[in-house]
C-alpha cells in the first residue's frame, strides 16, 4: 500500500459571499484530524496557512502538545499531534512529500461537485492506494477551494452522499468518512 | 427504513482515571454531530445531560441558531441544529422516541471492546436498519459510559478498526463514520 498524506488548506479557499480569503485557523481541526489521522496511518497532517500570525498560533498549540505539559498529561494525545506539519502552502507541502519519498504525490480532493476527473471512492481504493506513488488528500476550509487550485489536482473524490438534501458536513466529519472509505477495514465483506 | 435517533450521553461516563463522572458539554459536539446527524435524515440528536448549569448552556447554544441571530445568518446551520433535543437522562430519551413512534427503540452503542452482543456493521445495516422498530444510537462522552449502563443496550457495534494501534477517535469523528456505514450510500458496491 502507498504512503498517504494528507493536507487542510486555509488560502485560497471562498468565504460564504464566494470571496476568496484566508481562513483562520480552528483548534478542533488540529485536534480531530490529526487523531483521525493516526487512526488511519496517514504518514503526516500538513496544516497549511500562509500567515504569520496563524502560523504562531498553530504552533503554540503543537508545542504544547509535542514539547510541553501537554505531553506528559496525555500521550496519546502527543502521538496524534506528532505528525503534524505547518507549511506556507501547497506547493511547500508537496516538495516535503516529495523531499520525504523522492517522488511527486497524486492529488486528490473532494468536493459537493462533479468534474471530469472526479473518482469514486470504490475506483480511488482498488486502483490509486494499492499502487507506489505516494497520495495527497487536500480538504479546504471555510466555504471550499479556489476553483483554479481545484483544477490542478489529478482526482476529486465524488461527493459524499447520506441521505436526503443536507449537504453541509464539517470538514472534520468529511476527513473522517473518507478516510475510513479509502483505508478502513472491509467492513461492508 | 426505520427511523433512526442519536444521542450523546454526557452522564454516566469515566473520565481518564476510570471515575464515573458527568462530563462537560463541548460546543463542537453539538454543531459537528448535528450536521452529521442531517446529512445522514437523523430524526432526532438527543443531548443528553442532567445538569442544569450545563442545560443553561446547551440552551443558549440552541436558541441563538434556532431563533436568535443565527438562524438569519445561517439558515443551514439552523436547519442542522433544528432536530437536537436536550434531555435530563437516558430514560427520558427513550420516552421521547417511544410517545413519537409509539414503540420501544432498539439501542445500540459502540465500545473499544467486544461483548456478546457485539454486532457488526454489515449485520446492523442489513437487518436493523431495514425493519420497523425505532433506532437508538447512543455515543458516550469523555472516557466511554458506564459498563452496567451499557450492559442493559440491545446491541453494541463493533469497534472502528483503521490501520494499526491508534484507536482514539474523538467521539465527532466516530459518529461521522458509523452513521455512513450504517446509513451512506453503498459507495463499495
Amino acid at each position: 500500500m502507498t504512503s498517504v498524506y494528507l493536507g487542510l488548506v486555509h488560502y485560497p479557499v471562498y468565504n460564504r459571499n464566494m470571496e476568496v480569503v484566508t481562513s483562520s485557523v480552528t483548534n478542533f481541526d488540529i485536534h480531530d484530524i490529526a487523531r483521525t489521522c493516526n487512526t488511519y496511518a496517514i504518514k503526516n497532517y500538513f496544516i497549511i496557512h500562509p500567515s504569520t500570525n496563524q502560523q504562531e498560533i498553530i504552533n503554540e498549540i503543537l508545542n504544547y502538545w509535542n514539547v510541553g505539559y501537554g505531553k506528559e498529561c496525555n500521550p496519546d494525545r502527543n502521538q496524534a499531534l506528532s505528525i503534524v506539519k505547518l507549511v506556507n502552502d501547497i506547493t511547500e507541502c508537496v516538495s516535503n512529500i516529495q523531499k520525504e519519498t523522492g517522488q511527486l504525490p497524486i492529488i486528490m480532493t473532494t468536493d459537493a461537485r462533479t468534474y471530469s476527473n472526479t473518482i469514486s471512492y470504490k475506483l480511488a481504493r482498488e486502483e490509486l492506494l494499492v499502487q507506489e506513488q505516494p497520495i495527497l488528500l487536500l480538504f479546504g476550509t471555510g466555504w471550499g477551494m479556489q476553483d483554479s487550485v481545484m483544477q490542478a489536482f489529478d482526482y476529486i473524490l465524488e461527493p459524499i452522499y447520506g441521505v436526503g438534501e443536507y449537504n453541509h458536513l464539517c470538514v472534520r466529519s468529511a476527513v473522517a468518512i473518507i478516510l475510513d472509505r479509502l483505508l478502513g477495514s472491509p467492513w461492508w465483506k
